[in-house]
């Protein structure tokens, strides 16, 4: 049996999210489906993370054992002619059978996008947040900041989800907000996220600059784990998962 | 009666073209029947050109004469709560009755859009062309100031649409091919333009940089009107009309 390490790219605009379920189509039965019909190989892929419908993907891994011959240059130029045009696989590379895309990852790091300009922008609906209005771009990196090192991170965490981790403590290595000229992009990077950290981050950063939250509520989101102290879920169409490290 | 000039974006990739037609979803239509739900108005819209199937605007004026008392910033405003994302108003102005967005127009920016990178890019899908290979510029560009001046494009226009034209002589007052980074964008300016030409022009500079079209068929192409001389149309999602000038 072979470990393939798969790197791709996808605008999940019209899927479900990564992870197989039964309603509705995902990356995951989309991108396991091409595989078998490039190599007659039934395989279980298995993500760096999962990501919820309509949130994108510039760098995503996956690592599959695979009991095929086919070489890993073949391997991306026939998934490339059989994925969706919403898909593409990057690069394959064959690693040792330790290597887990889930497992081994030691950090990534996501990319929140806002388009700021007062009329929407017909060419990113579905790729980017249109908040139509001025961002305080270095009152959100002030706070920002805060967010930076290792904190209980259960105040940024979906309510529902809370009971599905064993701890809520997170190490965020990177969080800043930079105007990309079109865009207000905000980073955050770390070894691990709760389910909508980002999207919750995004949210709160924006509730920072509207000054319906002020830099003492992260601090005291970060304490005692009160979700009402940071602010609304930004939706998901602006996050993409940016890059993932090994 | 008073006549709006109206400013709009859209992304084409969903509609069936600018203009009204029986079989499919159009631009026209949808931004009519935004304008009856929001002034109650049954109106005809006056395009500054048509667009085919699939072809975008960065910027595309309309005229409208209009029996209504609604202020232009209602209309913008108005209009963009009601229209679907992939069109976006971008202002509205008061004009006298004699202008038309067709009649009055003196000249069209068009862009033609190429990502060039090998692996497709997952989110211009419908908002560029795909051709994963090297552009040779510098040739395209001296095969494209061949086209800048006025002549005969019977060769640069769709064989079914000859009959159509009175004439088929334009004046080109710009043909250059940009390298802005992401993207590889062909800009053609003029004063009018046959069905087709900037797809069959982007063709044409493509087949230019293979090898398979020279200087020499340009210069014969505008000579003989001899459509083989030219190259294939460009697909109609790489297309944008990207300014009006009046």
């Amino acid at each position: 049996m072979r470990n393939f390490a798969v790197t791709m790219a996808y605008n999940g605009a019209a899927y479900h999210g990564f992870q197989r379920q039964d309603n509705g189509v995902t990356i995951q039965q989309t991108v396991e489906a091409a595989i078998k019909k490039l190599t007659g190989c039934e395989v279980g892929i298995n993500g760096c993370s999962r990501t919820d419908a309509g949130v994108h993907a510039n760098e995503f891994v996956f690592s599959v054992p695979i009991d095929s011959r086919i070489p890993c240059d073949g391997f991306v130029k026939g998934m490339n002619a059989l994925l969706p045009t919403d898909i593409a696989i990057l690069s394959c590379k064959e690693t040792d059978s330790n290597f887990h895309a889930r497992y081994s990852c030691k950090g990534k790091q996501y990319l929140y996008r806002i388009y700021t300009s007062e009329i929407r922008d017909v060419f990113s609906e579905n790729t980017a947040l249109h908040y139509p209005y001025t961002l305080n771009i270095p009152l959100m990196n002030e706070a920002a900041e805060l967010l930076v090192g290792t904190h209980d991170f259960a105040a940024f965490c979906k309510a529902e989800s809370l009971h599905l981790v064993k701890t809520t403590v997170r190490t965020v290595t990177e969080a800043r907000v930079a105007d990309n000229g079109k865009y207000t992009d905000i980073y955050v990077s770390g070894d691990g996220f709760l389910h909508n950290m980002v999207r919750i981050i995004a949210g709160t950063l924006i509730y920072i600059s509207e000054g319906k939250r002020t830099a003492e509520d992260i601090t005291a989101a970060l304490e005692t784990g009160d979700r009402e102290r940071a602010g609304k879920t930004a939706p998901a169409c602006g996050l993409y998962l940016n890059k993932v490290f090994y």
